[in-house]
């Protein structure tokens, strides 16, 4: 209540002040950003053998249609009993039991476990029927062909599984949205899906602008630079999971830019436009972003540092980014903005990654200022077993801060500075 | 020398104890096998088009033959100037500057600035010879088409990048054994590496064997199971970096067996036989590794658990490994003890990996025998921006706990367990 008072007094107080307004107005704050996201539509599902659904993003619930084990079975090496008859039993007590059979792997027993009687069983063998546990081979010694000596007792139950005691029939196992890791893929193959509903993995359109970029595989003149961003945005991509489409590089010319702009829009699931870090390209992106079919500028600038020339626009359903130029604010937009985006098109479930941020002690003061969230690169170094975080400080041109870089640390937008010695969150680059 | 005194009385007291000895003996301690890792030969290299380097492991060092930038820069939209010329510029004060050109993106200006002069120029713009800083356009004002107002000072330096400050030429960048992140693929493409020396990415062979074991396609007949570890282990070894070859499941026939493993020895660059957790089986594997060329057993069992039934082979500088049956032990055995192995082979340096592993409150008490490493699954539960680590009991063949784990914690070998409340660090699976 508070808030939408102050903020109607803020709009009294500022109506009307023409073009200065609306560039204050333009810029967003970086949670309101992120509540475009379920905006955009996931992609597709698709089929793939279990053997390439590794790291996919599972499109369907899974449910047991049978019970794991769907056999009562030893988990030792021993001698399948009936427990009764081994209570009692030690060292200088033990109990005799008459070995009746021996159980093959993969085979069902033909016969049954009376008390006093028992049979030879290897671990993931089938339990007879009479039987209740596994006396361990340790603990028993073989008298002859048909008897043993058993010195300790067993409980029921004790070195089995029994029926449905991993998985049982009918139980929710696995939900849409959920990354397969190692784990679920052996889940999957127990229950024997030879193929897997996963969603299809974005491809994400990269194209970059500049009269002064040129491919990296030409020597540059005087005044000139390779394309960095292409390869930058391309590895975050992957490692976001989705598949980089690199549209080369396209002059400042809006016909070009728009043409190309229409054909990576018509092609991929996102594009990301990087460079424009100069007002002149900006407008041109700009223009070319609102002359896309139904489109609509979403944000014009967000209140974070480094990043804050970022443009997000729908058009039918997907998202058309203008990233910063410089490489090291395309990349932090990459990892705070656009990520989120990426995964949400993935189909990936919210919260459905486990954010990894490591705690770490700060090193010596930073200072921030207020109305923005800052993002600062940061060296991990471990001091007798404690990690510290260093901040590197640099223009963010300059690539070789991000090679010194394992980390961001996040200075929230009311915070004008941490101290040395606060504990903060590492997210890891 | 204490230390040798008590293993010499120790070995008068123990020797010539026959069988038992040697069981005992056999036992090796995480960080003894951990050491073996470097006798065995990591992969050659290979060149790769840099759009294919990400995540890849550097075979070379990479030291730059350019500087970058290779020109003075602007780092802002604004006036080229002599900062001298600003200096006690004020709003109430402004300095006037005359305009004498406009840089073009991507090219070198043809005119030199001097004192009061001033050019036109957009961020990333070559910077003029004669002027050392950038006036932003937010700070000027433009008075007609030949002159300026500027509002503040700048410093010599200011809002630009001098020739090498990103990049000196010759310096050294990037070193062998590195793993290539989106930044140092950036970093290549801006010194014009259009392909790149790295390591190949290895094999790995993985053999399933057992007489229940059916392929995960098959329906099981009673006593029989699918074949899980070939997919929880293919799944581990893409995550590792490495290139996962199943070689399909083996009943227990030591002569299959031996066909087998030959043959996946020699076509990849180490062999995981899983399954053999019943000690017959496990004999067999020994066997059958015993038979490999130039082969010799490394370790027989080590002092982990879940794990301990694990065996380790050096054949012709591969290692071959003997896994435990139960699928939550092999993939212990795996994250703890082979991935170091891949690692090392794959080329990456010791330490190349910054192991992320997260701090947490463990929120009950475990206990732990003495003499073994125990590693505990466990769940990680946010409490008000606290993690906690609640430990997952169960058997190891049960896949279900490691669906419910998030990490791994480990309880050292002198440590008798663990109280509630301890801080602990967790290895993420």
């Amino acid at each position: 209540m508070g808030f939408w008072l102050d903020e109607t007094l803020f709009n009294i107080h500022y109506r009307g002040q023409g073009q200065l307004m609306k560039e204050f107005f333009k810029v967003t704050d970086l949670p309101t950003v992120l509540r475009y996201a379920p905006l955009f539509k996931p992609v597709a599902a698709e089929e793939v053998p279990l053997s390439q659904a590794f790291e996919r993003i599972l499109a369907a619930d899974i449910v047991a249609d049978i019970d794991l084990p769907d056999f009562p079975k030893s988990t030792m090496d021993g001698y399948a009993v009936r427990a009764s008859a081994t209570f009692g039993a030690t060292e200088g007590n033990p109990a005799y039991l008459n070995i009746i059979g021996s159980i093959d792997m993969g085979e069902t027993p033909n016969f049954s476990i009376g008390s006093g009687q028992a049979a030879r069983i290897s671990t993931g063998g089938m339990l007879p029927d009479g039987a209740d546990s596994v006396v361990m081979i340790e603990h028993s010694e073989r008298l002859d062909d048909t008897s043993i000596e058993v010195y300790r007792s067993v409980a029921p139950g004790q070195n089995t599984l029994e029926l449905g005691e991993d998985i049982q029939k009918g139980a929710s196992l696995l939900s849409s949205g959920q990354r397969l890791r190692p784990q679920e893929a052996g889940l999957l193959a127990a229950l024997g899906h030879s193929s897997v509903g996963v969603y299809k993995k974005p491809t994400i359109g990269i194209i970059s602008t500049g009269d002064e970029v040129v491919p990296m595989d030409v020597k540059p003149a005087p005044g000139q630079i390779r394309d960095i961003n292409t390869y930058t945005l391309s590895g975050l991509v992957s490692k976001a999971g989705a598949i980089p489409i690199s549209y080369g590089i396209v002059k400042d010319d809006i016909d070009d830019l728009f043409e190309k702009c229409h054909l990576a829009h018509s092609q991929t699931d996102m594009v990301l436009i990087s460079g424009g870090s100069s007002v002149g390209t900006r407008d041109f992106t700009v223009e070319v972003i609102s002359a896309m079919a139904d489109s609509r500028i979403l944000v014009h600038g967000i209140s974070i540092s480094p990043g804050k020339p970022t443009i997000l626009a729908e058009s039918q359903n997907k998202s058309v980014w203008g990233l910063p130029g410089h490489v090291v604010s395309a990349m932090i937009v990459f990892y705070v903005v656009v990520s989120p985006f990426i995964e949400h098109i993935s189909g990936l479930s919210p919260g459905g990654n486990k954010s990894i941020k490591l705690p770490a002690i700060l090193n010596r003061n930073i200072s921030s200022a207020q109305g923005r969230t800052d993002f600062i690169r940061v060296r991990l170094i471990d001091r007798n077993g404690q990690l510290n975080a260093e901040p590197i400080l640099g223009k963010s041109g300059l690539i070789h801060t991000m090679l010194q870089a394992d980390g961001l640390i996040e200075i929230g937008i009311n915070t004008e500075g941490l101290d040395k010695g606060t504990v903060v969150d590492v997210m890891l680059l």
